[in-house]
This record gives C-alpha cells, sequence and structure tokens, in this order.
C-alpha cells in the first residue's frame, strides 16, 4: 500500500482547531457552545462590501481570473482610501493581492529564508507560524515574553542572544494574537535599528491594526525610518472588515525583489478569490463611524472579559490595548486538558465555552501549559455568560490546582 | 542590505503569465489582443451559481470563516447531486474543499512525496506542477508523448524506465491541460495496474471533466477497480461552471492517511474562500442543459481552431478529444520569441493574439519550443478573426522557417 509522506505525517494538527470535532459532538447533543477559541467576531460586515459583491453578480455574467497581483482596482483603492489615510505611503508596485493574511505571511517566510534559516519570533505567537516554518525547513527562534509583565517586549540583549549567520528576518504580530500586546512605537524602533544592523528583514503582520485601544495611533513597521528594504507589511481585510471567509489579505513592501518573488508564488496559485476582492473594494467606502463604533464594542468586550476573568479565583489576565485576544492563566493540571474536558464531560445549564490552549504558541518547552487564549468575539451579554460558564467549569474540574 | 533566500529568487516566473506585461502594454497602445493564452473562457456561468452568491450576501450580515474542510453542505451537495450522478461514490469524509485546483494539487504532491522524493508526469504537463516540484525539492520525472500521435500514452514500459525506490506517484490530468488528450478506460487501468505493481500514488487532477468530446464518458481515477487506496482526485468547479475566480476545488480520496493530511494543510489556511463556496453550493443546481449546451459550444470552437491552425501554410495540431487547449506546431525558430514578438511587434488592423509556448511544459530540453499552447476559450467568430490574426503573424514573422 502506498503510504503518505513523512512530512504530511509529521505535520501537526492545528492547535486552535484541533478541538473541533469535540465541539461538535457537544453541539450535535444539544449542548450551547460559546466559541472564545477562534477570532471569528459576531460584528456585522459593513454594508458596502457585500452590496459590492452583490452588484458584481449582477454585472458580470461570468466569474473569471484576475491578475495574480489582484485587481488594479483593489490594490490602487487600498493605496488611496486606506494606506494613505493611516499614514503608510505606497506605490501600485508595492502591494499585491494575497489569499488572505495567511498566505502573505506564509509566502513571505519563503521569500526571506532558505531551508536552514532562522526567523525569530516573540513567544508567545501565531500557531501557524510554526506550520510553514517546519514546512519550509525554517528554524523558529523565539524571544520570550511573560503574561505577568503584560507580555512586554524585552531588551534587545535578547534577540541578540538568537542571532545566528543563519538568522535571515524577525516575524511580529501587532497587535498580537494571541496577546493582544500591542507594540510601541518606541518598541518598533528599536526593533528597526536592530534589524537594520543584523541585515534582518522585519515581516510584520498587522491584520490586527484598526483594533488598538490606546490614545496613541498605531505605528507601523512601514514607517521605521531606514527600513524601507527590509519590511515586508502582512495584512488583510479579514478582521478589518469582519470579511474573514473572504481570503483577500495583502502583501506590502518597498522592496522590489520582494515583491517581484510575491509575484511568482502568486502565478503559482493563479489568482485571489474574486467574490472577496470585490468585497474588498466595496469595503474601501467603508465610514469611519463604522471603525468607531466597532473599536467601542472591543473596549466594552475586553473590559467585561479582563474584569471577569481576573474575578475568577486562581486566574490572571493582563488587559491587552490591542487586537481581541487575552491569554488568561488558570488554576489547573493542563489547560489542553482543561479545554477538552469542558467540551466533553462539563455542562452548566446546557451550555459550555471553547477556548484555546495555548502552550503550543510557545517555543519554549513547559511555557504556558496553564494559558488558555480567550477571543473577545461575542457580544457582551452572551460574552458573560460564557466566561460565567468557564468560571463554573474551573471549579467543577478535577485537575484544579489551588493556588 | 536583506537579500530574499535563494528559493525565492530562483523560483521560475510562470511560463503562462509571464509574457502579461507587453499584453498589457500593446492593449495600453490601444491593440485589441486576443487572449488565446489563458483557460478562462467567456462562457456564461449558471444562473443559480451567482444567485447564490446573492442571496448569501442578503442572508448574512457578515462573513465568517468556515470550517477548513469547507462547508459540510457543499461537500454533502458535491457527493449527492454531481458525483453520484457521474458515478464516482463517495462518503462525506472522502472530500475537502480547498482553494481551488492549484491548492488540490499542491497539496496532494505533499502528501505523496517528501523532498528528494519523485512523481512521473506525462509530458507536455501543466507547468505548474513545475513551480510546486521545485518548491517541495521533489523530482518530476517524465513520460513523453508525441504531438504527432496525437500525445498518445505510451506502453508501461516507459513508465517503467523511470521508477526507482524514490517514486512515490504518477500525477495526471485528464482531459489534459494543456494538450486537451482525453485517456481512454483502457489507459487508466494500465496506468492503475502499474501504481499497484509499484505501490503509487495516482494524482488524477479532472478538472476538465465535463470537456469530453467522444462518445464513451470519462472513466476517471476513482473508478479502476483495487486503486481505492492509492487515488487523490483533483477537482475544481472554475471550469466546470465557469467560476475560475471563485477560487473552489477539492480533494477527494477513499485514503483515510490522505484525507487527514489533507486537513493538517487546510487548516494551516483556516478555510477556503466563502463567497466562492456559496457560489458552488448553488452551482450544485446547474441544469444538464447548460453542460449540453456548453459542450456542443466547445466542439464548434474545436473543430474551427483545428481546421484554421492545420489549414495554415507549416502548422500542424492534433484534434483535441478534452478540455478547451490544443497545441500547435509552428514554422518558426522559437514559438517563445514568436509568441512574445506577436505582442510587441505585429499589428494585423490593430489587433494581435496572444498565445503560450510550451517548451517549459516539457521537462525533456529542446522538445516544444516551436510549439504554442492554443485555449479555443473564444466565440467561433471572435476565434476566426483571432486566428486569422495569428495566420497573418506566421507570414509576417521575421525568424520563419520554411519547411
Amino acid at each position: 500500500m502506498a503510504h503518505i509522506s513523512k512530512k504530511a505525517e509529521s505535520m501537526p494538527a492545528s492547535a486552535i482547531r484541533k478541538l473541533v470535532p469535540f465541539a461538535d459532538e457537544a453541539k450535535a447533543n444539544g449542548i450551547k457552545v460559546y466559541h472564545l477559541n477562534v477570532g471569528a467576531p459576531d460584528i456585522k460586515s459593513p454594508e458596502c462590501a457585500l452590496q459590492a459583491v452583490v452588484d458584481a453578480c449582477k454585472k458580470n455574467d461570468h466569474i473569471s481570473y484576475t491578475n495574480s497581483l489582484g485587481f488594479a482596482e483593489l490594490r490602487q483603492g487600498m493605496i488611496d482610501k486606506y494606506y494613505k489615510k493611516i499614514g503608510i505611503d505606497i506605490e501600485l508596485p508595492e502591494i499585491m493581492i494575497d489569499v488572505a493574511g495567511s498566505e502573505a505571511f506564509s509566502v513571505a517566510m519563503q521569500i526571506v529564508a532558505d531551508e536552514g534559516d532562522e526567523i525569530i519570533v516573540i513567544e508567545p505567537y501565531y500557531t501557524n507560524y510554526n506550520t510553514f516554518a517546519r514546512l519550509y525547513g525554517i528554524t523558529l527562534k523565539a524571544v520570550h515574553t511573560d503574561i505577568r509583565d503584560g507580555f512586554k517586549v524585552p531588551g534587545m540583549e535578547e534577540f541578540e542572544k538568537l542571532v545566528t549567520p543563519r538568522t535571515k528576518a524577525i516575524l511580529i504580530s501587532n497587535p498580537s494574537n494571541p496577546t493582544g500586546k500591542l507594540f510601541s512605537k518606541e518598541e518598533m524602533l528599536q526593533i528597526g535599528e536592530f534589524c537594520l544592523k543584523h541585515d534582518l528583514f522585519l515581516i510584520s503582520d498587522e491584520v490586527y491594526r484598526e483594533f488598538c485601544y490606546t490614545d496613541e495611533a498605531h505605528f507601523s513597521a512601514m514607517n521605521i525610518p531606514g527600513m524601507e528594504q527590509n519590511v515586508i507589511l502582512v495584512d488583510s481585510v479579514s478582521k478589518r472588515y469582519n470579511l474573514c471567509g473572504a481570503r483577500v489579505g495583502c502583501t506590502v513592501s518597498h522592496n522590489k525583489d520582494v515583491m517581484a518573488a510575491a509575484l511568482k508564488f502568486g502565478q503559482s496559485r493563479l489568482c485571489p478569490p474574486v467574490f472577496g476582492q470585490y468585497a474588498a473594494i466595496g469595503a474601501l467606502d467603508t465610514p469611519q463611524e463604522y471603525f468607531d463604533a466597532v473599536k467601542a464594542e472591543y473596549i466594552a468586550r475586553r473590559d467585561c472579559a479582563i474584569e471577569m476573568l481576573n474575578a475568577m479565583p486562581g486566574v490572571f489576565a493582563p488587559k491587552p490595548m490591542g487586537a481581541f485576544y487575552t491569554i488568561a492563566e488558570l488554576p489547573v493540571d493542563s489547560a489542553e486538558n482543561f479545554c477538552k474536558w469542558m467540551l466533553t464531560d462539563f455542562r452548566y445549564e446546557g451550555q459550555t465555552t471553547m477556548t484555546t490552549p495555548v502552550a503550543s504558541f510557545y517555543k519554549t518547552a513547559g511555557e504556558g501549559t496553564r494559558q488558555v487564549r480567550i477571543a473577545y468575539v461575542l457580544e457582551v451579554p452572551e460574552l458573560r455568560k460564557a466566561l460565567n460558564v468557564l468560571a463554573e467549569g474551573l471549579k467543577a474540574y478535577p485537575g484544579r490546582i489551588e493556588k
């Protein structure tokens, strides 16, 4: 019998999604499952985005390929109507549409690193970085940040320790999935200086840019002076307009070699999803009030989540300043066992809560084994119910550790 | 300055798409360019497909992720309303939705082969197989087929010569892009027997299944007896419903290990495009008359193309029995130079024609250097005009070779 490849066999299942079958089974048994596990919010998309898809379906009698770079109208529109507004100054050849942020950083990793090369990440980090690193034979080296410090980025001496001749890039997510950490301008400038010193690329995943909860504006890697040739920006419409399913993102860089390489990868998958591109074109007309309302809503959700989590005995959750995640440390033997147990064993008034264990978001073995990621993607009343169920689960969990 | 990876630098640009800038320039200068270069037909999509997208945009107020496998409704619908009808018998766990056929065969190649492993292909073959093989460190070994034989598949002794301990699979496209070759049931059974003898997977790209022009029905690799654990079917809605831009395809296999591995790859890109999935659900209700009309249209186009091509002095094009491509041998020094020259230098009444040079579709060096792929994707009157321009171009081309 033919056997699958070692690569495919040894590939890890998604830490975020491997509990899905248990959630499905609970639901099949009539249990209400509150999903705090995935960054899939219940916020409406801008009406102009969905209307643009409707209009395109009426105007076109078939759906053809676009250029591998995506619609020129979308690329130019993003420059004029979005990036210019937020202070990122780019030209048409410096932006390419992708199959969401997932493709953008997967390709960016391959553009900066060959097999055997190394990329520095900041742990805890988005777990799919691991998947792609493994597929491409890239080694991730992780700078540690600590939940008790609010995931503060350490001094550059910690990065310095990890640099070898094979180090090619730093990969960050700002604001961060999974921690909600928002990088300050000073932190970004330091990272930039460090990259220039060592000739490193900086892959900056900024898909949560619209979700910043400080008075200070988000400081994009694109605006670090002197880093024009080193920065690869990963972006997406998924979170910004709640169009996660559209699968439309982009790669932005002033570096011509990077963009030429990105196009070659893009040609191999022909073109980005076209219906989604229409939605993204429509979304460019989203009024500022939409973003203001969404931000206010997330601040309310965050405040509710952080307050309720820290009120649970033995639970600690730092207050995130960006994105819509927080990491909470729980009084349990194993967050993975707890998350699974909530789905398979625990019911409170016919309900349970799904959260994501984050040990696999750390490179350092043994870190984060008692932590979960909580996406505060439900309306406050639902979120209260969900966290209440979580609190009841923590009380009842057989592996609870009293501290 | 930071440098891009050797992998990204050495990756070839798409042979099909690298002439695009020259075509764009011609168009910018007011020249009408007939596109015979890409399989992007002008046929209407079924109305039910586009209507389903409109309905979904009205019913949903935001577009969330689906399961990484795709909508269960789409998977079950494809089984019940499509595969059952064409005699392919599968269950729900045996189908997964992908980001079009491109993702499906890219992942299938990684599922069957590790770095250093080998896959047997039949040349000329779809050039993106090269791109993915190169990215994954897989070696393609090619069985040669000849334009003068109508790209007939040779006896298994030719395959036997290529087998080594590293051979993991055979990869075919049936009907074939780029040749239009339709594999007979006998050829498929022989290939199946050969795969079983050597424990090989058979990756069968059948995205052109609805475009067969013989009385005999298409014989799917899924129906080769004894090959249940060896076949990975690659499929797509792109050509079937002229939804190329939807970016929705699927992987189908009875092999549980294959499907489990495919899911892990799928999780890394979160989910397939959701608007496109709605279109694919709608397309399941496409009436048979749609397929009948499309097939009749393509037969008329093919007959027109083959007749006109073979009437040009020095040109030879075999009659394809499937897909909507043919390969034509031209009386030129270099098909690549000719294709480029048509775009940059030749104009006939303000028009020119774009075709694809196919040397890169061959593994064997020096093969196909005088051949082009012609996609007969225009209505007959337009196709006549396009081929007339091609004929004029051939007369005027400075590198013409008299035979």
